[in-house]
């Protein structure tokens, strides 16, 4: 899932899609952006040049690995021809991209690709990535997300955490592109763009907020034993001005 | 409330104190750090040694905007100190307070301090103020917080939103320090130090994310209309491969 939303500054705002796909018989792939525009949109154009590298591209790699080192090198070829005018301009060579997919034959893999095209794959204990805004959405991810969620639950919990960032930062916004991958299908069967006249994602974006709010208010309010009740432990009497740091024992976590 | 782990590196975690009463009997203060702890330090000594600012310290300050031109100040004065060696080090002067308190006469008041020494205040419109890893535990508080919200709520809302930070950044660690201050008591009544023992807050730790979980699964399963299923409306047949980014109409957010 991606949102459309760049900015160079917030009266600087403008609305690419920085989803893109890749398909042919025996392959399907999608290739998620984040960083700076004009890097992440050099690089898509090399790709879908269909240069290659070492004899591969995107349609003759012979595996997913292969297909992500022919997007690692792509961004290695925009940071040679960009990289020192932009360091002229104060400005860091900033590029991620979230590439996945399927070549027949294989395993549908995920692949986290770094500015220096270096990149991670996906794992069973870490399964899913995020690029860019990434720190509003991370919570409900962390706390429903693991290998055997199932995509229609994973699908929701996407939306959902798309929906925090939405509420949290104005620089992400609408409309998102949805690609759910269905093992073996080797296409795009399931995609979709969602704007604030999908009535799914605005009974998402409305019945989440009352959702935690009852959560929130579910949970027993604030028993704790104040310290003020319990001064008497403090190893000297409060003086004109009380510095509590020096005053607390202190303990390493999960201490 | 404030956590205790500074981290240079993952593998230079330290535990300190990051919050700092002042009180005597006619104003409390609570300050709260950010940033740098070689500076938060140093501009704390400064606060602590009672150093005047134009006549004025915490002490006589008559009142909290005058405080928080204090402290502003003492970070002006470790900016002089010690930016220069910082650069050099390719180190930025990063240091971010909250100063909040009452002095008697005048209703509390909060502040967010910046490392130029400047800052801003509170309003009922922006009724928080969060420094540090703030972003995992934004949503909760853009949730549930507002100008009218209950103090005992507030305080619930407050210990959520760090639990879930603990949870999704490893570099944010118990114990954990929080003081609620009472309208007009003009000392610190209600101060606790949390740490995984405190059965509230393990309580609150173990309860929101089976309330999360139990939220998300209240949310009705996706029910989208996926693109595949209406690919009539795209403008061309699907090529050897299909770049969808020029297929869909772009609407901006809101739109």
């Amino acid at each position: 899932m991606s949102d459309t939303w760049t900015n160079a500054s917030v009266d600087q705002i403008g609305t690419f899609r920085k989803m893109t796909l890749f398909q042919n018989k025996d392959r399907s792939f999608a290739l998620m952006s984040a960083g700076n525009l004009a890097i992440t949109q050099s690089v898509k154009e090399i790709l879908l040049q269909g240069q290659a590298f070492k004899g591969r591209n995107l349609w003759t790699a012979k595996n997913s690995y292969e297909a992500a080192v022919v997007v690692g090198n792509a961004i290695k070829q925009v940071f040679e021809r960009d990289h020192a005018a932009l360091e002229k301009a104060g400005l860091d060579f900033n590029c991620n991209m979230i590439f996945g997919g399927q070549v027949k034959g294989e395993k549908p893999r995920l692949f986290n690709i770094y500015s220096a095209g270096n990149f991670i794959e996906s794992t069973p204990e870490t399964c899913y990535f995020q690029i860019g805004e990434s720190k509003y959405g991370k919570p409900i991810l962390d706390r429903v997300l693991n290998f055997t969620t199932p995509l229609n639950l994973a699908t929701k919990c996407a939306l959902i955490s798309m929906d925090s960032t939405l509420k949290s930062n104005i620089s992400v916004g609408l409309p998102l592109d949805m690609l759910v991958y269905e093992n073996n299908s080797l296409k795009a069967t399931k995609l979709v763009t969602l704007d604030d006249a999908n009535p799914y994602f605005a009974m998402i974006h409305q019945s989440w907020g009352e959702r935690l709010r009852e959560a929130f208010n579910s949970i027993a309010e604030t028993q704790l034993e104040w310290r003020s009740k319990i001064q008497r432990h403090l190893p000297f009497p409060l003086r004109k001005w009380v510095l509590y740091q020096s005053i607390f024992p202190i303990q390493k976590a999960g201490g």
